[in-house]
């Protein structure tokens, strides 16, 4: 078992892993920017030991300083949260050769993932379903667009080693190609430091749907049922439940069994997410995997009572995955809110600063996830995430009334915050039939406006 | 349906009801006295109004302010909540008579269960097994001292109309009778003004085991199964969770059923609790019922997912229970810590005063029910809980893995409270075995004091 890990991440997700490790006998020890140097975190730890300036490049994105942190500290493990060097093959090689335990996928795997052509052929080869579009890379404007004839309008083009929305351009008709193209590499050299592209049909307001799973060393796989995170902007998910509500059943076995087929088949070994979208005639497609912790976990944690930081850990260190997937339960529906300190009126604007006062609620059915306290403030250097505000009861509507309360009862003061936006969201007649899709938190901000909110 | 519900209760239960309503639609009205017009349940309410100065026998003990409360707040029902007038029949009836529906039973049940020898003489009736003792009050000292003599010693002498630990007197030997019996009386007059006492054999060093159940007023009764409560002192229960971990199944099926049985027959109507000793040899006896809702009662809601204080309201509003027995799951384990404001080197003694900082637990299997935030303050007037710890987890050792690691990152400034004793009882033997009793807590305190801690 990992005896002393590193926990090379900061905020609410450094906050949920130490909690793991100190029921599981784990000594943890936090790596933090001398930002964070205040933060719970590295108060709530048994160590912390800095690793660099504010700038995330300079800190957590640094993986000699993480590493040589890690080996200083004695650590024997190194869990990377998500964001930052999560997904970064190249760090979880190097993890494993200065012979730590990288809490997360073998690095073949994230290099696999990582690669969008390749992990499209991939799930084509297991007869998963992908969208129309290019294995491989586009050299030529000319190539993309003889692709883009066969394919049809609108088609999308994204980067190869791309993600989290970067590097991609939406093209409605030929003429707009060519230039699309040239942005898009541009876009995807700045971003991911190669240039390659590729192009896929694009699907019109699909919902974001993803299935959770845990595969384990041996061959294991069991996946925890889906997660509905299409209410979103600019591709940050804001609201995500579990289970999707809209889903016909045999829809949703379907997508069940392809992504654990699709995790089997390239021989999956830690926590992951398979995202697909959903289109308006309730087909779904394989859209990327992500090969790591989401943010959006503890929603399952709350519909199916398993701790996924835990097991994470244990199957890291080489334990099996004891979980059956016939005993996996799948009770009420959960929900979160990520309550942002951010200004809805200005585009969602981060509001850093300090934060002077703040009642969050409790009872029954609610968890929060944070790494904020009274007084302590939140950093302009990284994401504006204040807290995961999760609730569960037993049909979606209890579940729905039970977060419109939690949201009603929230106070922080110090900062702006989504709250609001969050809490008028859940009186909608779309979100609360669930049948919003990735398009709709704009377009529900853009109708707020006209009946003069957020202005 | 309830439309518009008086809160006549303070703090954490405050708050639990008025959420529970916020989620079911009910306006909530929060009766508070002038020591706690700044409370968190005032602030979260709908509506409040003042019944009073802060001494309880003039404001949540005072029937009439309350009643008119109601009346004058456009109430059309009073939820009592535990305490105070929570089993007082006097004040089901008047709550009635104003045509108001009371959260809770009939008031002839609360007459008939606060009656403990009535209580006793029924119970025999059904079948549940109760202690060797008398059915009748004991006129006189020869009474008591025959009928100790075919008992056997040691006996407790008990108030007729009493509960939670007042008017009691163990008695070891003849000698120390008559001056036992004749205190037992004046006591019993002075906290119930009713003289009257019974006599029960003396069950030493009992576990205090107690069945959770919900009736509707159709008929229909289910339990929730039972709730460990041994970690007490001086009859205030600091630890209780759910399952009890040493029963055997046999025994707890029997117990559970009885519990049941007992309700039925009584034409039970509301969330009611009762309340078992359970020998060394693994008997267990009827103590008393509870009329209302408990404090721990969240470790219920933990293991069932069933939230009681929705369904209280939804009986008391005379809808069916539509639960039905065999569906009613029990996941896991869960316990509660009650965190006290209190000096446990001095006795326990009340530490009231104004938290100054304040940092509590979350995430994954963890519930706060408070009503503190930063800044307010622990009244002098009440009891002198601050909040209520509850962790939930598959198994026993987990969960209390869990509690530790919740009571290590928990801080409270400002006033001194019972969170070290709680912690270092989560780490001695008899606790993580589960063979404490309700001396144990007593007997570790003598312990740790020998070690110069709590000194």
């Amino acid at each position: 078992m990992i005896r002393r890990l590193l926990i090379a991440n900061r905020s609410e997700i450094a906050v949920r892993i130490l909690r793991a490790c100190k029921e599981m006998g784990i000594e943890s020890v936090v790596a933090y920017s001398q930002a964070d140097a205040d933060s719970l975190a590295v108060q709530l730890a048994d160590d912390s030991i800095c690793i660099g300036p504010a700038n995330a490049k300079d800190s957590y994105l640094n993986m000699h300083a993480i590493l040589q942190a890690a080996c200083s500290a004695g650590c024997d493990a190194i869990h990377p949260g998500y964001g930052f060097l999560s997904e970064n093959a190249k760090f979880a090689r190097l993890v494993q050769e200065c012979d730590l335990t990288f809490v997360g996928p073998s690095f073949g795997l994230i290099e696999l993932m990582g690669d969008k052509t390749q992990a499209r052929t991939r799930m084509k080869e297991v007869g998963v379903p992908v969208v129309d579009g290019c294995e491989d890379p586009l050299i030529t404007a000319q190539q993309a667009l003889d692709l883009a004839d066969s394919i049809g309008y609108p088609v999308i083009i994204k980067a190869r080693h791309g993600g989290g929305g970067r590097g991609m351009r939406i093209v409605w008709k030929a003429e707009e190609l060519e230039s699309a193209y040239i942005q898009a590499r541009q876009e995807a050299k700045a971003c991911f430091d190669n240039d390659e592209v590729y192009m896929e049909r694009y699907i019109q307001d699909p919902k974001h749907v993803e299935v959770q799973l845990l595969a384990d060393h041996y061959g294991h796989v069991v996946h925890l049922y889906e997660r509905d995170c299409s209410f979103q902007r600019k591709n940050q998910k804001m609201i995500e439940e579990s289970p999707c509500s809209i889903l016909p059943e045999e829809t949703r076995q379907n997508l069940l069994n392809d992504a654990v087929k699709a995790a089997r088949s390239i021989g999956y070994d830690s926590v992951g997410t398979m995202e697909f979208l959903l289109d308006k005639d309730g087909n779904y497609y394989f859209m990327e995997m992500n090969t790591r912790i989401q943010v959006e976990h503890p929603v399952t944690e709350a519909v199916t009572g398993i701790d996924l930081i835990k097991w994470q850990l244990k199957i890291a260190s080489g334990q099996k995955l004891t979980l059956k997937q016939e005993e996996i339960p799948c009770r009420g529906v959960a929900m979160e809110c990520r309550i942002n300190a951010e200004d809805v009126a200005h585009d969602f604007a981060p509001s850093p600063g300090k934060i002077t006062f703040m009642h969050l609620p409790g009872g029954h059915g609610i968890r929060v996830d944070t790494a904020v306290y009274c007084g302590s403030t939140i950093s302009p250097y990284y994401d504006s995430m204040i807290l995961k505000l999760i609730v569960q009861a037993p049909t979606r509507l209890e579940c729905i009334k039970k977060m419109r309360a939690a949201l009603e009862e929230t106070i922080i003061d110090g900062v702006k915050t989504n709250v609001e936006f969050l809490y008028l969201t859940l009186y909608q007649k779309e979100f609360i039939e669930g049948i919003h899709n990735i398009g709709y938190a704009s377009i529900l901000l853009e109708r707020l406006k006209e009946n003069g909110q957020f202005i």
